[in-house]
């Protein structure tokens, strides 16, 4: 049986190829869940919020949600009153559709900013999206909701609460515009665990801040961002309503498992990208400020050149370390590249360049960083940075 | 008679390829004035400042300058006590030969972080440096700094203060790493005017803020960044030393249209640039506000590389609108592309896309934001983002 096939108990996926912005590939997905599931969400910090984002934050505030309506070439962001109008139209359809309230339907869009979504052909196609649902399309949506992605991302994790049976399943989609902050790209989550709104809001935000809020893609934080839980009880496992419930450590660790490897998969499909950095920095003042130094070496566009490269150009990643906003001193930082270290307590070693200019080679790189002064660690995911990268954003409206 | 034969009075400027990296350029520099000049400066805000830096910002705190020794191919940051030594060596090598105060010389370099300067080398040149002064070589001198820079940056104006002749010479390079923070690339100013330490000091931060620090290549400001003033006094102009007194605007003016220059230069010659974008926002909330707005959008990798591609791709200006730290209302926003309105008071308007992607195929393109709720205004400057830039940073080092 396929991974996907054990998803959590009464959700279903589902997913067209309506011909929103390209011909021919999928675009148009479903979220259901075979009834009310309790939601806890993040979105973006942007300030021109697409009004996707809006409404769904709206239904987080309630904390209900049973369907959430897809689209993929098209953010409908920066489109003023009649971009809120079509969102409300088509969520209105679909509730009609699926015979459920309003207000347990949202929407998520991503794509080209600015345009008037395709809204008479996307209602028009509501009843074949809702005949596509089924428990074995997740997979499916996954390639819906992807733009310049060049594969999809989906997770699957099962483990046990008390003897009991539960799974989460999650699909995300990244690749450009990617600088998440308290908030994060397309990512839904569906599980089956039984778990009261505010232990999922605080262990949502908790995992987000730790693994999506530390990617970086380019530095841009989209109008479009949002990550969505749907927790519909259906394992029927007894509810999680307090913090001091050991259950919600266990939760906890397994949402996180989830999220960072989604994290992973988007920081390593950045657009252009040729391959992930992973970036582990320890010693720092506090955790706070190690995230900020970590965060500042995945931005700089000096150090994704070099690792494309493959130049062990360390200079710049001291030099982004220099610029964070954090407590440094030269005399104590430390910088290893694939293990080799090549600057130790302020001084550059005698390594071998040879060899960690091979290792630079790997689709995987990492880069540790001590900086010597407390006990904050914290990692982030990068990716390097291609003429692809140029090529794909010089040409991607026309 | 050239623009440059009329320098500042008792100014002159050396160079010479000595072969620091590269073979066959010029790449040591010294600029000499015939006295104690009044020293103002403005530094990196990077915690990783190579050890030039910190010796410049002790000659400003003291006030006077007569002679700064510049190399470029090596930036001797991240070099620890070897690199501190070196700095000094040179310096005191270098006030022998000019047979003046130690404490009236100080270094710039900049190049690759983290490898030894060939102190011997350098050194030993020294008296040939020295030789090689004359007031006609600044052209020389601003060849000599250049990294990745594919043309060396000076400016000249000459105006009178109270019916005296003064004037200013300033180079600069730039290149990458270029997002100065309170401080810039490299840019040495000289002026024969007499001016007070105080006065000259605070014009120069003032300037500098409304130039060099709105400007970016690349979001990575370097670990060696500077700018140094040199106010000789040899026009003979009683001394500016009162704020009210009404040369100091005279002065000041003069000034920002030397800097503005040469940080639009600089902006023009990022590396891999084929543009040079002006952004205008005016409406902010406050001055400052304007700034990060500004600031905010030319460092968007995105909007970078929709301009590369001459893509009408405004949502992407939006976006970034949005993702600064400033007041935004989005039924009030409004920008301009080259002068065409593409999204009024929160809509998209139905402008011409082919005659705006004509416009963008300038090597100048103007971007204009109105945020509609104050009266803050605020110019900054950048370059797209081509492959090319990749290409140079991705084999720097090697």
């Amino acid at each position: 049986m396929s991974k996907l096939a054990h998803g959590p108990k009464g959700f279903k996926s589902g997913a067209i190829a309506l011909g929103i912005r390209k011909c021919n590939r999928f675009d148009y997905a479903l979220i259901y869940s075979d009834c009310p599931a309790t939601a806890a969400g993040t979105f973006t910090q942007n300030k021109m919020k697409a009004s996707c984002v809006k409404v769904s934050q709206e239904c987080v505030e309630r904390g209900k949600l049973q369907a959430i309506l897809i689209n993929s070439g098209n953010a409908n962001a920066c489109t003023g009153q009649q971009g809120e109008t079509d969102t409300r139209t088509l969520i209105q359809s679909l509730s009609e559709e699926l015979n459920i309230p309003e207000q347990l339907v949202t929407m998520s869009s991503t794509g080209v900013i600015g345009s008037p979504l395709p809204v008479e052909k996307m209602k028009g196609s509501i009843p074949s999206l809702v005949e596509s649902l089924s428990p074995e399309s997740h997979m499916l949506a996954a390639r819906a909701i992807m733009t310049t992605d060049t594969f999809p991302k989906t997770e699957h994790i099962g483990f046990q609460l008390d003897g009991i049976d539960v799974s989460i399943q999650a699909i995300a989609k990244g690749s450009g515009m990617i600088h998440p902050n308290m908030a994060t790209m397309l990512c839904f989550i569906m599980t089956d665990v039984h778990i009261s709104h505010s232990i999922a809001n605080r262990i949502l935000r908790q995992v987000v801040n730790e693994t999506f809020n530390m990617i970086s893609v380019d530095g841009d934080c989209s109008t479009n961002d949002m990550v969505l839980l749907l927790a519909n009880g259906m394992a029927q496992n007894s509810i999680i309503q307090e913090e001091s419930d050991p259950r919600v450590a266990v939760f906890e660790k397994h949402l996180y498992q989830v999220c960072e490897k989604l994290g992973r998969e988007i920081a390593r499909d950045g657009e252009g990208a040729t391959k992930l950095l992973e970036f582990f920095v320890e010693g720092a003042k506090n955790t706070d400020e190690a995230k900020r130094i970590a965060r500042g070496i995945s931005l700089s566009p000096l150090v994704k050149t070099a690792m494309f490269g493959n130049e062990a150009n360390w200079g710049r990643i001291a030099c982004a370390i220099g610029n964070s906003d954090a407590t440094i001193d030269e005399n104590h930082l430390s910088i290893w590249l694939n293990q080799t270290p090549v600057f130790i307590q302020g001084k550059p070693t005698d390594y071998d360049e040879k060899l960690v200019t091979d290792s630079l080679k790997n689709n995987e790189i990492f880069i540790r960083v001590s900086i010597g002064i407390g006990n904050g660690q914290a990692k982030a995911w990068g990716c390097d940075l291609s003429p692809e990268y140029v090529r794909i954003n010089g040409a991607y409206k026309s």
